[in-house]
């Protein structure tokens, strides 16, 4: 331990700055999916490069078709291993506005109950806050001990909360470059605000927009209604189809590749304990809306679903306009789980939609981006040892989980380059990312910088 | 025919400075169902009381909880009857902007087939125009005679095309201002281009709004998919229950109230030959929506209707975002016949949700105004003389029709004043009013000015 623990107090005298840091990025208005801030998500990734120059990284801003790479590589002794860490510092939309309690671009440190503070504001835990712990961790070791403990690689994206579209192009292109003995994964969660926890298995995905179309313009309902399709009833017709009365998805061969969580694993996880009630009464509901007869882990873990994420048809302002509508739309995603395959998925859902349509309407799609799940080996020297770290760290043995979202850059690192992931990181269930009053809680900050340099010493000493 | 024949005479010279006159009003953007318009739709009604000032009305703003009325009066000879004349100066929205093909709000004539002009622009039909076209005729009638041959008041609503809320009220506490010995309603159509028609039944209307809420706030459909309620999946469920697969609705107690088309009625609307191909194909459709095995003129004329007039929930912007809603709201209409009581379908359809609601998630709901059906007796002397003099004008006889529109005005003259009223309009179903690129027919606009000074002829000689 002689080496990390001056690091450990560095960390700690450093806190101060590293949030002044983090505030300054967090300011940063990086919205993938919304073209109006492409200028933004370009300020974000100049930041970054100025910032691990600071600290001895050859970094770069890398265009892409979409918005920039920052790629930055800092040599290790001979033999060390070479590390590339990955996170995103593009965030998601803040709409609604209105439901912000502070501004989401303006963030803060605050003290929610006494002794507990959080970091308010958009990117605070998704991925901004969890990216610069690594970044802070490498800058403490660096003042330190006027090295890095290993051959390091940094590769942050743009495009995350947009379905990455150019990440595997830029993987494909620059494979030489970036492949490493292994890779680190940041945005992931604890399993509470006491445990730290190591994923083994995420759900892929698959995002699908499906339009209507009716007929040929806006119509009169009194004029047409009774005679005329109405572009909205076919869409809820066709949406209310996809799930029946228990909950399970019945798009024909949907459930192809998804195997049964073998039951020891089943009692593993009703062991910890979390209760539907508990789970979903923090959020103001209490009853799964998943397959019936299965816990709320098991549906949130190991088996697939079908999401309805935006509708949109007809008059949708203030008051009320008596139209028919030309079209409505839908945006709907997947979450997969093991061998799940996407393409077959997304073909499938839209065979399923052409089937239920009228002979005298239509419908378009557009793909936005698909993955399959990943499951990872849990026994392995790398996690082994981030464990050990984790678990001296926060005093609690680190739990290995699985996860809903999907990481979909964790299967390009295993297709692409030949790399095992990492899954560490700092997030809870609570941090309110996607929504308005996003969070990361301060301990997940300060002992997330520890933790991590505790993990470089744990894999290189 | 000696005191209509200089009337005529005089509409024709006028028809430029009326056409002036018609597009000054429609460059006013009095759109009600939209606060910011607000000042915009009080300009509309000051610029009507100063052109009815010019004719020699007694003409005012009337100030309202909402948008302000307008009220004229006009004396006429003794023992002639008093008429009201009732339009609106509001309009629809005009979103989706970008499908019009000239600025909604700079109205011009264009000629779309050789010897075939029309008015284009926002309110050329729905009702800016068709209100004109009756204070020209009075224009014409007073210049030519300097006085007109009934006591006459107009009276123009700026909220027509959102639910009417002041309407009633003023009318409770001007009644005996308002009261005449029937009222002329301008807001309907023709058969076709040629063909003009009286309307003797239309539909009534109830407009709800119901948001189904969900999770207390929105969520990540990775952390929380499979488990939490989904408000957009549930809305859908219910829309989809509400008609069954034959096109009827199932909403418990629905058609209560609705008779049967008489067979000789039937079958004289089946002798106008609209056939389902020829009404839907001009709009891209073919297949009728309704109710199986009705026609279209049963299915607009006779039958009411269950329609979803907007859907909205999650995110509709550009992209992609993986998020549940908490809420996910639609906006419903109810297009009523014969005895159909709209407080019963109202409530019927709020119960219809409720049952249908998960333990966990509520419904809220918001009412956008109800009228039930109008069945006028088309052999009365008022109609019988309209008949006549439109037959006149066009050459050819005038129709009497059913509406599948609402003019919830119709019912409120009869229930509250006592009238009876007249329908007779120029539009078609062509015109795409609440839709983009709303158009009137030149014709419409100079015939119909010749028609209704003819129809004040026949109703006063």
């Amino acid at each position: 331990m002689s080496k990390i623990a001056p690091v450990l107090t560095r960390l700690d005298q450093d806190l101060e700055n590293s949030l002044t840091r983090l505030f300054e990025l967090m300011r940063i208005k990086s919205i993938s999916t919304d073209p109006a801030y492409a200028k933004d998500c370009r300020r974000a990734a100049e930041w970054l490069v100025a910032d691990l120059k600071t600290i001895g990284f050859d970094a770069s801003v890398r265009d892409t078709t979409g918005h920039p790479m920052v790629v930055a590589h800092h040599d290790g002794p001979a033999g060390a291993p070479h590390l590339l860490f990955y996170g995103h510092y593009d965030v998601q939309p803040v709409d609604p506005l209105e439901l912000w309690t502070h501004d989401p671009f303006e963030p803060a440190v605050r003290e929610v109950e006494p002794g507990r503070k959080v970091i308010t504001g958009r990117g605070s835990s998704d991925d901004k806050g969890q990216l610069m712990l690594f970044v802070e961790a490498c800058r403490a070791w660096k003042a330190v001990h006027g090295s890095l403990p290993a051959r390091i690689t940094l590769l942050f994206e743009g495009e995350e909360e947009s379905g990455s579209p150019s990440l595997k192009p830029f993987l494909e292109a620059n494979a030489k470059e970036l492949k490493a003995d292994f890779a680190m994964v940041c945005d992931t969660g604890m399993w509470d605000r006491d445990t730290p926890a190591i994923s083994t298995a995420l759900r892929g995905l698959v995002g699908e927009e499906v339009t209507i179309h009716a007929a040929n313009r806006d119509l009169h309902s009194g004029h047409y209604g009774g005679a005329a399709a109405n572009p909205i009833r076919i869409l809820s017709k066709i949406l209310a189809d996809v799930h029946d009365d228990t909950g399970r998805v019945t798009i024909p061969g949907f459930y192809d590749g998804v195997e049964e969580t073998p039951t020891q694993v089943k009692q593993a996880w009703d062991g910890l304990g979390l209760t539907a009630e508990a789970f979903l009464g923090e959020i103001g509901l209490s009853i799964p809306s998943g397959e019936k007869g299965r816990s709320v882990l098991e549906l949130l873990w190991a088996r697939p679903t079908a999401e309805f994420n935006g509708i949109s048809g007809g008059y949708e302002g203030a008051g009320f306009k008596t139209v028919i509508a030309a079209k409505a739309s839908a945006k709907v995603s997947f979450r997969l789980v093991h061998k799940q395959d996407p393409d077959r998925i997304r073909a499938a859902f839209r065979t399923f939609v052409e089937q239920r349509l009228p002979a005298d309407c239509s419908a378009s799609f557009h793909a936005h981006g698909g993955s399959p799940a990943i499951q990872l080996a849990y026994d392995s020297p790398l996690i082994t040892r981030a464990r050990t770290a984790l678990t001296e760290e926060w005093g609690k043995a680190a739990l290995p989980i699985a996860m809903g979202g999907s990481i979909p850059i964790v299967g390009d690192f295993q297709k692409l380059l030949g790399m095992d992931s990492l899954l560490v990181g700092f997030g809870l269930d609570d941090d309110r990312i996607h929504s308005p009053n996003e969070k990361y809680e301060l301990a997940s900050f300060h002992r997330g910088q520890r933790s991590w340099a505790r993990i470089l010493h744990a894999l290189t000493h």
